[in-house]
Order: C-alpha cells, then sequence, then structure tokens
C-alpha cells in the first residue's frame, strides 16, 4: 500500500487523482493540502504542506506553481518522495528542482500519460534509423479552444525524443507561411490545431521516398495524466535520491 | 470522341496526361504545344499555339504562366474551349480569364482532382450545419519537401469552401506560436506539413464539444489531376461562353 | 423553455441528460422515471410513465427496451410528443413505432449525435458523385472492449446512407478471410475495431485511382449523445404527429 | 560497388528495382535471369540462373515461386548471397531456405520496405510496456482491390511483431460479426480494407483506459520494396552463411 498526500487536491487534477485513488487497492490518500476548502474529501485536508503531519510515502503535486518552493523544502526536511506534475515552473524552480532531487526521490515528466511516455522511448529509435535514411519528420498537436501555449509542451518533448535519437540537433520551425522556399533539411516542423474541447492529440510523422510511417497519441480525459501520476507514486515510494522520470517508471513495468 | 491540344504537352503534366489519354477511348490528343523537342509524341507537337492549326475541340494547358495570354488569345480567337491547370497567375491574368470567358468557355480550378472538389461541395454544407452549432473548423495539409509555398492553394481554397458555408467569414491563421492566447472564435487555422514526398494530402477537421468531424483527402499519384482534367476537357466540349469550373464537371455527373 | 420528462432518469444516459439540461436555460426536467430510485434527482421520480401525471412538453426515452410499449402508449393518450432513444427494439416495436408516430410526434435515429447526422448527409451525396466515378466505399468502425453487438448500429446506418446515394445497392461484407478472391465492386466492407473504452469511431472511405477521401467521426463522450436527444426536444415540442429523425433537427438549424 | 544479379529481372519489381539501381552509385545489375524476353534491359538477361555465369556480390529474387529452388542450388554452389523477396513459399521451400542458409548468406523478409521493418522492432517493444497495463492491440490494414488474400502477410508479421513482444501469445481474430459477445483480453483483432487502387496501409494501435497509441505505415509506390531490397543487397554483400533479415539491415545502419 503507498500512502499519498495529495498536494493541491481540489483543483481539477487532484480531483480525479482523488476518485481513481479510491478504485486502486493499491493505494491511499492519507491527507490532502490546498488552500480552496469547497470540496469534502474522504481524508483530512490541510491549508499547506507544512501544517500536515500525516504520515505518507509519497507527494503528488497538481497545485499552482507558486507553492513549488515549499512543497520542495518540506519534502527534503521529512524525506517524504515527490511526484511534480505542476508545469509552468521558472528556471530557478527547475534548478532548484535539481538541487532537491540530490537530497531526496523527486518525479518530473513533462507529460504524466503512459503513452506518451512509452512513445518517446520509442521515438528515440525510429528517429535513430529514419533519420539516417534520410527521412523527414514532423509532429501536429491537437488542443482544445481554451489552451493558451502553442506548441504544446508535450509536442516540444516529443520533439526532443526525436532529436535525441538523431546524429545532429535538428531547428524546430513552427511556421511556414511567411516564406517562399523549400523545406530544410535539418528542421523539424510543429503544427499546432486548436478546436473544439479536444484533449489532447500527437502525431509524430516521417516520411522518406514513398513511404510515411506516423506515430499518434490520442487523450481521451485528463484520467490518462491522473493514472500516470499514481503509477509514478507507486513506483517512487522508497526510492533513494535522485530525480526520476516517467521513463523509470515505464522501464520497470 | 473529343478532341484534345495538349498545351504543355512534354511537361511532366503533359506526359502523364499524354499516357491517360492512350487508354482512354472517349478521348485523343490531336496536338501538343511546348518550346521543348526533347520527346517523341505519337501526336505533332508545335513550338506555341499560334503556330498550331490541327482542328480540336478542347484545349488542357499545364505549361508555364508566360504562355497564358498567347494561350487564351488564340483560344478566343478560334473559339476553342479551354481548361487552365497551370497556376501562379498574376491578378492581370486573372483577370484576363474572367473577360476571354465571355467569349469562349473556360475552365479553371484550384485543384483538377475529383476527390478534392467534391469535397469541396461537401464542405459548405457541413460548415452551415457545424459552424451554427458552434464547432471550430482547422486544417492541415502535407506536402513533399521541395514544395515552395505554404499552405498550399488546395488548403487555401477547401478554407474559402467552408467560409462559403458559415454566415460571416472567418479570418485564416498560420502560426500561434507567437503568441499566448485562447483561439478566436472567427479563425481558421491552417497548418502545412513538409515532408519526403508526400503528393499532397488535406485534411478539415471540425470539432464541437465532445465530438470531432474530419474530411481526409490524399492524393497517391499526379494521375489524380491529370485524369480530372480530361473528365473538364470531356465536359467542356461544345459548350457556351463562361467560366466553369470541377464543381460543374461533377455535378454533370 | 422545453419541459422534459426524462425516462430512464437513474441510468447513466438518463443522468447525462440531467447534468446537460442543468446547463441549458432552453430546457428543463420537470420529472423522471425509473424503477431505480437509488439516485437523489432535483425533479420529482416516478416508477412508471402511467404514474407520472407531470405537465410536459416532450418524453426523452434512454430505458430498457422492455418499458417502450408502455412509454408508446401513454405517449399517444397524453399527445407528448416522444424522442426515443433506447436501442434494440424487436420488429414489433419498430412496427409500434411507426402506427404510434400516425398519432403524436415521434423521433427516432441509429445515433443521436449532430456529428454522426450531419455525416449522413453528406455520405449519400459524397458516394452519388465518387460512387459514379467507380470509386470503392469502405467503413471501419472502432469501440471499447465491452461492446457486445459488431458491426455498430451506427456503422450500418452510415453504409445505408451510401447506399441512398448509389444507384443499385451494394452488398455488406464483414469478413474477407474465409475466401481468396478480389473485392467484388458491388460490396461495403465494415470492419469493427473492439479496444479499450473507446467510446466511438467512424471511418467512411471511399478509394479510387490513385486518391482516397476520408469521412472520420469520433466521440470523445457519451455527452455528444445526451446533447442530440436534448436538441431532439427542443424540435420536437409542438410537432405535428409524424415519424421525425435527426436529419429534421439538423436541417432546422 | 555491390555487383547484382537481377532474379525476375523483366516482372514488374524487377523493372522498379532496375529503374532505381540505375540512379544508385554503389550498385550495378550486371545480368538479369527471366523466362520472358519481351524487355530491352542495359544489362544482359539469361533464360535460368543456371545459364548466367557473370560474376556477382549478390542475388535479388523477384521472381516466381516455382524458380526459387533452383536458385537456391546455384547461389549454393556458387557461393552467392541470396534476397529472397517472391513470396508464397511452400512449407518444403521454407525448408530449404533454412537449410541454404546454412552454407550461404541469405536474407528473408515479409516486407522489404524499411518503413515496415522499423515498425516491427517498435512494436515489440511497445507490446511489452502497454500490453502489461492492460491496453488492447488491434491492427487494421488496407490494400487495392485487386489483391487476394486478406488479412495480408505484412499485418500478420506486425501481429508476429506484437506477440513477441507480449508475456504470452495471443489470438488472432478476422471477423466479430458472427457472434455477440465482449472482446477476448487475450486476442488481436486484424480487419482488412480492399479499395481502390491503395499500395499498402497498415495501422497498429493499442488502446487502454482512455488512451490511444497509434503506429501508421503507408507506402506510395512499390518503390519502397525495391528500395529495401537494394538497401538488403549492399548489406548482404560478403557476409557470411546464416539467414539475415530486414532487420540486421537496419540494425547495421
Amino acid at each position: 500500500m503507498t500512502r499519498i498526500i495529495m498536494h493541491g487536491c481540489n483543483g481539477h487534477m487532484g480531483q480525479v487523482i482523488t476518485e481513481l485513488c479510491a478504485k486502486d487497492e493499491e493505494v491511499e490518500i492519507v491527507a490532502g493540502v490546498d488552500v480552496s476548502d469547497h470540496i469534502q474529501n474522504t481524508y483530512p485536508v490541510y491549508k499547506s504542506i507544512a501544517e500536515c503531519d500525516v504520515d505518507a510515502d509519497v507527494v503528488i503535486d497538481f497545485a499552482v506553481v507558486q507553492a513549488i518552493d515549499g512543497l520542495l523544502d518540506t519534502c527534503v526536511s521529512r524525506q517524504i518522495p515527490v511526484i511534480v506534475c505542476t508545469t509552468g515552473l521558472s528556471d530557478a524552480q527547475n534548478d532548484k528542482v535539481k538541487e532537491v532531487a540530490k537530497k531526496v526521490a523527486v518525479l518530473k515528466s513533462a507529460n504524466m500519460s503512459l503513452g506518451i511516455n512509452t512513445l518517446m522511448e520509442l521515438l528515440k529509435q525510429a528517429a535513430a534509423v529514419l533519420g539516417a535514411a534520410g527521412f523527414d519528420c514532423e509532429i501536429v498537436e491537437r488542443h482544445h479552444n481554451q489552451k493558451l501555449d502553442a506548441p504544446s509542451g508535450t509536442a516540444l518533448a516529443l520533439a526532443d525524443s526525436v532529436n535525441e535519437g538523431l546524429l545532429e540537433r535538428y531547428e524546430y520551425k513552427f511556421d511556414r507561411s511567411k516564406e517562399r522556399k523549400k523545406r530544410d533539411k535539418k528542421e523539424i516542423g510543429i503544427s499546432a490545431v486548436r478546436a473544439g474541447n479536444i484533449v489532447g492529440q500527437h502525431e509524430v510523422l516521417f516520411a522518406g521516398p514513398d513511404e510515411v510511417i506516423e506515430f499518434h497519441h490520442t487523450a481521451y480525459s485528463k484520467g490518462v495524466f491522473a493514472k500516470g501520476a499514481i503509477e509514478a507514486a507507486k513506483y517512487l515510494k522508497g526510492k533513494d535520491a535522485g530525480l526520476y522520470d516517467m521513463s523509470d517508471v515505464i522501464k520497470n513495468k
């Protein structure tokens, strides 16, 4: 049994994780942390991580970015491994994550879904073979019409995986409408589609002479990210200090 | 039997049309026009349309844009209907096409394939229903890595079809990476993918609450454009002066 | 304001509709009917439609097939239009629906989503043009691994739409693995994929010489069917006796 | 420079390979073998491999299945490595291939394209991770309407790759229309679409809770198989006796 503190328990993702944990016998949320108290949970909820003295094996963090520093400090002093799912960290906060990981187990990934992280591993290998054979790589991502940034962090992370497999780093190209020229060999085009309430779809294609290989990932609900966080929590329990990511969780399967 | 003059007969598309016509009993190429004479054809080839005095029912034009003015003049004086497949006409040339169409039958379309033109008809209707229901529309096109322009003329023509079905005109959006904001309701995003030797693929999607409809068109070879031109030739034979497009050919089926 | 009786209010779809109606100012559920009473609703719930004496403009039916006869009788006697969303009706029940529709407004469709019903309209036209040009038509549908029947009723309804556009009726082909022969021209292949918890995806493709057109519909949640039922309710209020379907709702948009 | 004997040089694939070799400076076809002599090639053509005494580094075989035994015997006696691309071998012939491979280098694969073979490698790994996580796997393949067998040999080979990654072997399911039951966990559904002149498209999907991963491969022309055969020839030159396949060619890249 993995005992979890849910940091940001009354946000949307906090509640999705709460629901999923209730159905999973291998985990239990023993406490929550949230500044908001408008939701009645089955576990005690504290205003801040500092006030929460409940024993736990791991913290899942899906709170606001402002709360990340306090959380990291507490995890070090109390020696509780932590899954950082909050996004949009500043450079200073990202540096702090790396520092803290020398003293306690920290897991952080651009995307928490099993599918996307499996894809990242495969893309490195695909890029090595297909890149050497002269195939071009392009990425198209689709998200709902409320999303502020484009392209998505996950699309960029997928492109990074492709680049890890290539012999040299290719540039990212977001727009081709402003110029009239042939595609540069050493670029990866990344297009962002925004429409409806699409949860998240990513497609990576490699096109060579007369053949095209495509890798598609479609998320049907935010539950996939919650599920990934819970699997990460099970994995991180009892781990030594260090910086982990979802690929470690997958390799361990 | 439709007797065709193939204008630009020794270019790539001219030769594809030549091959297809050889297998089609309803048409015959009775003469070709091309400045280049490196290819041996089964029909006589003239250096310019002015020199070609062979009787014909229709001209198919897949030549260079510089030859379009002379061609149009000849078609008027000799009263031969003409299919204009050459692209990249200047505004003046486009105006001339409209003028000439008052005196002889002229057919011109952004894309000659049966599939794309069928799609355009359907998109108008889809846009009327789905636009009213608040669905967002986006377009993704894919072409080979030698293509100079982006997005493709066909993608823009598909977007125009969508706009014809909408109550008010939506703006075209080619890049979302430069700003951090929610999608504007009244826009159609158009993304261009460039990779390998993809002949041409177009995808139009409408996304509403929890459902997505997509229309895909994939061309497997340039033969689809040749085939469309030949169908257009059969249709245009004997037609009165006027400006026609592929939708007329399709409706006539 | 359209006043609705929700027949089968405590089933999964009944509850999805209840949620959506709560957010829609143009409709109100004034009563529910369900044999089960394990859920607390904001409206009174009756054990059977016969016991329910609340005034209403329309009934939405998403109950069990056994309750359909009693419901139809009540709708005739009380002259309340009814949306029949329950599936798996016997031939006798389907006949009864047609009889009842002579006395009161009845709306019944194979699929309640706006997207699928828009697609059906477009497929008729696509089939007319592309069928005449010799294109082959095939359908692939995908659903979750708990679905009992294959192919889906919606896939068959889409094939029926294609057949309406063709000059003669094509046969449906569900399996090609048992024989070694070329495809028969006058058939529509229908394949069923079952995997994970896919809500429902339908793809209709037309393939001709060197080009393929595809129509895709993806449902991301059962909310799309609920939404369609509510739109149907708004439409059916005050309508004369007759048998309606979702295409009437769409045309009215 | 790799010197090739093209066995079956006047068949469709033999001619595609001939064309590609003419443009590739690393290879040269030094002789051809074919019973038919209706085509004029730039290299000498022999009626049978026994008659051909030209020195060569490797034989590419795309002939008829009846010629395979004589070819294998000659390759052993003359110690020339051979790429067997001909399909539809009998069990006895497949056994002979294995025997012969003890004495000379033989390369044989279900599909010669770089893309499909890369996919096979990746599918093993994907299946290991996603299978353990309870994802279902299904395959859909699309080919032209003249293809006799269904599903394609490549689809079955892809399913075999998935099975290699799974802990236990799953059964292949070709038709779900005859029964009314839930999907069996331990099966891989394989659907075959036949339409138009589609060269070959394969899609492998893994669907888990609320997420789907798809791998697509599209061949745009038979040139991809020719290209694979030529790469295999370059690789096999000078290799020791043994049975090789395209995965060896890919790993060597």
